[in-house]
């Protein structure tokens, strides 16, 4: 074990892509557990797209990450001291640490997961905000039911991999979109999408006339942009659009591209509505029993992208931009 | 009465704002009705936004006008001959028969209306479809509640001057948005509307800051553009915006200019649903019997700016998107 605590600090609110320069490395010794406290050595972080949304100075959801603070994110680890009754030395959490090698807590934001029943990054994935993501989004916003056509983008990705496969338990059909030969593959023959369309293809607008001849039903948009507008193009009546999130706009430093073909809501009366996983705190427990509950049939099948050192943080977080990771990507940041 | 029918027809598909080109004058014999038929003389020609895309060679929610047709338009006006039961002469009714002097119909799209309860070109206005829009867009798509916050653009409007008046009825606040200091002090001191900003002023964001401090529940577009994003920077959690029109974006040679702040749906879990009238047909009785009760009680209010003579049309529609009109924008064509 090592004896430091290795950390990531928001050093500048980024312009457009981080940089190196916008995080400082830092290096402090283990934290110490006060009366009701536990310490944590975290294991894995998650790297999600909303984590570049915390890094701006802007009013939104959750306050934004303070400079010269840790970076925010979600964690799985092993408490290592204990000072709560709730939790014993040996027991694993996911919590929100962030990007360091160690944290403490009063316990209240951590859940027990077991490592025996999945993989434990599992529980940064698809039973973990990415999975609950998809599950409340398609199912509470997207209302999806028997029969629908529901399009996704970013269908290999974390959430959208997530939405196709919960579609299909719905009974709906799942049409996913990805970018690459390989990302479409996988999406169709692991994920049992019915059909996965790539975006970088010269042919992307023709191959969608095929699968989406019976139109869209519910889009789940992880993406934003252009695809945004293609999709909208395509809705039926009484469509609904999901607004998950843009990761293509996330690093913009012009305005975000509006959807250009939002009147389409109106031809088609349908909706388009926003969400965050946050909205549904009060219902984890509930999600996260039946998504387990798929796995264990089954039903459910996830994969991780997992890159390894806490000092590659910067590096790894960007693949998030690029769409390099292939499923959803962690730091295994313990070094024992 | 004129021996003759005048007629406008759509010449041309109109580029940006419709040109006089765009038109084609004709005059015709009074139509004479078959078996089942009615012809109706017109008095008033309703001329509304919503043409303006009819207009387009585009799939839409109704085909568009083909060249050579007398141009779509809602009518009120008065039974002449009638070889249909259910219709005799003398009826006052509206319809569909576009923009001429007579129009005929086998009755199917003619409700009977009753000009000793409202003046007649109520029934293109507050009675007719800008009332049935607001209605149940406000009610149905707005899911407006007691309490609420509503802000409507266009609130001079034949739509928006009635959304705010039936947001009052439902106990909620409203405020509207209007261009320039006239319009707007007729919809606070004649319309009840709690305030009312001018967008024109060089002042409008900071005006905004007084009735909107507690944000906005619902948001009721009929103009697109910045305003609409105005609107969505300031929406509260679990809004709801209804949209209706873009005006401003009508008479686009560019691409529609999309929402740019439609990622706050996102932030504040609120959604954007759009509609047309027509998706409520089989309530049209009801919204109808709603809206002359609410009438009768002197709890609705409204206004028709009317010109005269079917040879304005061409000058009179443009008025719509430079705003001139004053209330709902009919043209009287009967010449009697």
């Amino acid at each position: 074990m090592s004896a430091e605590n290795k950390q990531y600090r928001l050093a500048a609110r980024p312009v457009g892509t981080p940089k190196d320069s916008d995080w400082e490395f830092t290096t402090e010794a283990i934290p110490t557990a006060e009366d009701g406290e536990v310490v944590v050595k975290v294991d894995y972080v998650s790297l999600d797209p909303a984590m570049r949304g915390w890094m701006n100075d802007a009013k939104s959801y959750i306050p934004p990450v303070g400079l010269g603070e840790v970076m925010r994110a979600g964690t799985v680890g092993e408490v290592v001291e204990s000072k709560n009754d709730a939790f014993k030395v040996g027991d694993f959490v996911s919590g929100y640490h962030g990007v360091q090698q160690y944290g403490k807590s009063n316990g209240k934001d951590l859940v027990k997961v077991d490592p025996s029943l999945a993989p434990l990054q599992s529980y940064l994935g698809g039973l973990g905000m990415p999975g609950l993501t998809a599950y409340f989004g398609l199912t509470d916003v997207g209302a999806v039911k028997e029969g629908d056509t529901v399009l996704v983008s970013g269908a290999a990705g974390a959430v959208g991999s997530m939405v196709g496969q919960i579609a299909k338990i719905k009974g709906a059909r799942a049409v996913g979109l990805a970018g690459g030969v390989d990302k479409c593959r996988y999406v169709v023959e692991e994920l049992g999408f019915e059909a996965c369309v790539d975006y970088k293809s010269d042919t992307f607008l023709q191959d969608l006339k095929e699968p989406l001849k019976s139109g869209v039903d519910v889009y789940f948009d992880n993406v934003g942009g252009d695809i945004l507008d293609i999709a909208l193009a395509r809705l039926n009546r009484h469509a609904r659009v999901v607004i998950c999130g843009a990761i293509s706009q996330y690093n913009n430093t012009t305005p975000v591209q509006g959807p250009v073909n939002y009147l389409n809501l109106l031809v088609q009366h349908a909706r388009m509505e926003g969400f965050v996983v946050f909205d549904y705190i009060q219902q984890y427990a509930e999600g996260t029993k039946q998504l387990a509950t798929w796995y264990s049939e089954g039903k459910l099948q996830f994969k991780e992208h997992i890159d390894e050192g806490i000092e590659n943080f910067p590096t790894t977080f960007l693949k998030l931009f690029t769409g390099e990771n292939f499923g959803k990507l962690v730091l295994k940041v313990s070094e024992d």
